[in-house]
């Protein structure tokens, strides 16, 4: 007996495979991971891969132009794939937990059967608080229950972790809306299954209850949000509404000033013409078209920092700017963070930043610029650990020992999180 | 031979009047102010207020319905009643400063007179980013051209105290508009006027130059921003393109997810209805209709305070979510400018946090509220001084004498610097 956990992104989808402990005690381990990636890149094919600990030979191949494929047709070829390279038949699967980004007012994960869509039909409404989110993963969803045989699904909501933010942190101060809407107008916040597990991984390393956990988290991807965690629990994140609000992205623009929308396009309502979603042109130029992309004009973040250290590139001005932008937004929400945990705890009580995410686990030059503003408060880099790239069980200490504030990178493990949850609901 | 300093709001204007000093080195010191207010509030009649400190005879009187009033006709009633009721000709006027509050990318103020009103047409341009602002504003200089004989007007920008906003700072991470614009998408910052004669009055009564001030302001009206000023100059703010971003006002939602717009609104894009104003339906909600109004059904916070501290009166909790709403806001600005300036200069070397405009100098509560969430870095509320409504030459320490973290009640005094600014660029 196996659980699948799903991810699914916009240009790529993950997954991992846990064979279901004989014990509840027994943790958690996959044998299996898999990827396809290049999801609607234009000019560049799509790459599979499937990666075995135990139990199958791993592959990795090429298929059709990302620009050119089906979504719906990608999590049926991975599942295929997968059975097809190991030892596990579909028929041995039996529950796939899916990464779900916007669960609206939803306290808890929802489950999902072949006889019992409902919920599914509601993230469907959902859809258009999270329109390039929610869709892909109502349709993996949706190919899962077709794809394979007897089994349960679990959604799990990016937005539970967040469920303890005080209404002073999530409330705007807005009106009425003058149009029905699907679920109140407040902030719900992101990237809570990545901070949940962030948590639970720094507690093991620190021997401590994730209870006693106070940091300040910045998960910095493609998509990139800051958390206040304080007793374990999120007090504050700087996604809202929408994983638009907040930081800079690799295409998101994060906080803006809101009439810059009427300033920017003669008709800032018009739809955006994606097949089976509806966004504006101006959401779609917000979330794709902005952040690293419009300021650098990549979102690679690596080829950023390269281009930075390198002041004969002809781009390293533009590169310069771009990094200073980041790193300035950057500093706002980790110091605001940081602060509101200052105001009712003592230092010693705060275990430190956090960096998570493609960018926060290798952008080292850009962790050592956040600590360093921090030096007043006793932060102080240890270059050597900073720069390795050496990790143990997914968490290191990027900070002296004695630092008067701890620095961290942990690796996130949305899917793994998503198991454990699927876990508590399920009694395995 | 004087100087008249008009500040015109959506709903008030005030005036102060300046004797032309004989010498140079001679302070301006007015000798009346003026004021009419209600403006726009349907009915509630005007009110005209007169005061001379020398020359003339003050008068206090109520006009027709607020919400009847021609915008236009204010100014010329306000020189009516100034000129009727004391010494001072029409013609003694020879110069009027205007507060405008959007200047877009003009670096310094502009002369305007009968036969160069080239600026005031490009101002009226500008108006498409602060239409509820500088449009009033234009027809009040017009009004001036018209209603007084030979004088030069001079237009001074709250936008001007800005310009040292590194581009880190003020860059938005938004591709080019999708539409011409009048001048860059970008954060312009406002309330420069009141910042300035702040850093001034605060350096003057800590006998330092205003190079030395390391600061940061709340400058807490209707309209509420705040302000991290390094020696003496501004490095961020939190008001953006237009004064809609950063921290509630009394209307003003402050910054929100942008998405909320399309899920608020069929037609976001819609014309608003004013007249003589483009400004669509979306800003002028989260303009008028947002913020304390929407939260607390008021915008006058002495009247939330009343409610906050009453447990029995009907509105308490409704007042104390608006309230704390407002102060987690508040904080998240003020704690990430603290943390700017700290990050580069020692906690000895800033001189506080200072508290201005018509809330921020009466709301006791509130600044104390703030500043306990600063004991840490030792600061330490005096009561007496923070509750008394005693303050000389506009300064007020609210800290007891060795605290950690001053802070500061400071009368802001945009009149006076529009005058000031006026002097400078004339040079008398």
């Amino acid at each position: 007996m196996y659980i699948l956990a799903i991810n699914c992104g916009s240009s790529s989808i993950k997954g991992k495979l846990y064979p279901i402990p004989s014990q509840p005690t027994q943790p958690l381990r996959d044998c299996a991971s898999l990827s396809v990636s290049n999801i609607a890149s234009h000019g560049e094919r799509i790459k599979v891969k499937v990666n075995w600990t135990e139990g199958g030979k791993g592959l990795e191949e090429e298929g059709e132009d990302g620009g050119n494929v089906e979504y719906s047709s990608l999590v049926p070829m991975l599942l295929g794939k997968l059975t097809t390279s190991g030892s596990v038949n579909k028929a041995d699967i039996h529950y796939v937990v899916h990464r779900i980004v916007h669960g609206g007012t939803h306290e808890k994960g929802l489950v999902i059967t072949k006889d019992h869509t409902e919920g599914l039909d509601e993230m469907d409404k959902l859809s258009e608080f999270a329109p390039l989110h929610n869709h892909h993963a109502v349709l993996a969803v949706r190919s899962c229950l077709e794809a394979l045989p007897d089994h349960t699904s679990f959604l799990a909501f990016d937005t539970l972790f967040h469920q303890t933010i005080p209404p002073e942190t999530y409330t705007y101060a807005l009106p009425p809306a003058h149009k029905p809407i699907q679920m109140p107008i407040r902030k719900y916040g992101f990237h809570g299954l990545s901070y949940a597990s962030i948590v639970r991984s720094l507690a093991g390393h620190l021997r401590k209850r994730e209870e006693e956990i106070n940091i300040v988290v910045a998960h910095l991807g493609s998509g990139a949000s800051a958390c206040c965690i304080k007793g374990g629990k999120s007090i504050d994140t700087s996604m809202g509404l929408s994983p638009l609000e907040g930081l800079i992205g690799g295409t998101r623009s994060g906080t803006i000033d809101p009439t810059a929308i009427f300033h920017m396009f003669e008709d800032p309502g018009a739809d955006g013409g994606l097949e089976g979603i509806q966004v504006t042109k101006a959401e779609l130029v917000f979330n794709k078209q902005s952040g690293l992309l419009a300021l650098a004009g990549t979102t690679n973040f690596g080829l950023l920092l390269s281009r930075l250290s390198n002041p004969s590139d002809p781009e390293h001005g533009q590169a310069a700017l771009a990094y200073s932008i980041y790193l300035d937004r950057l500093m706002g929400y980790v110091s605001q963070y940081l602060f509101k945990l200052l105001s009712t705890l003592p230092l010693s009580s705060i275990d430190g930043i956090v960096f998570s995410g493609g960018i926060g686990e290798r952008a080292s030059p850009l962790r050592k610029d956040v600590l360093s503003r921090f030096s007043w408060l006793g932060a102080e880099v240890d270059e050597g650990k900073n720069e390795s790239k050496e990790i143990e069980e997914g968490v290191k200490e990027i900070t002296k020992q004695g630092s008067g504030l701890k620095g961290w990178v942990v690796e996130t493990d949305e899917e793994g999180w998503c198991a454990q949850l699927a876990r508590e609901e399920f009694g395995f």
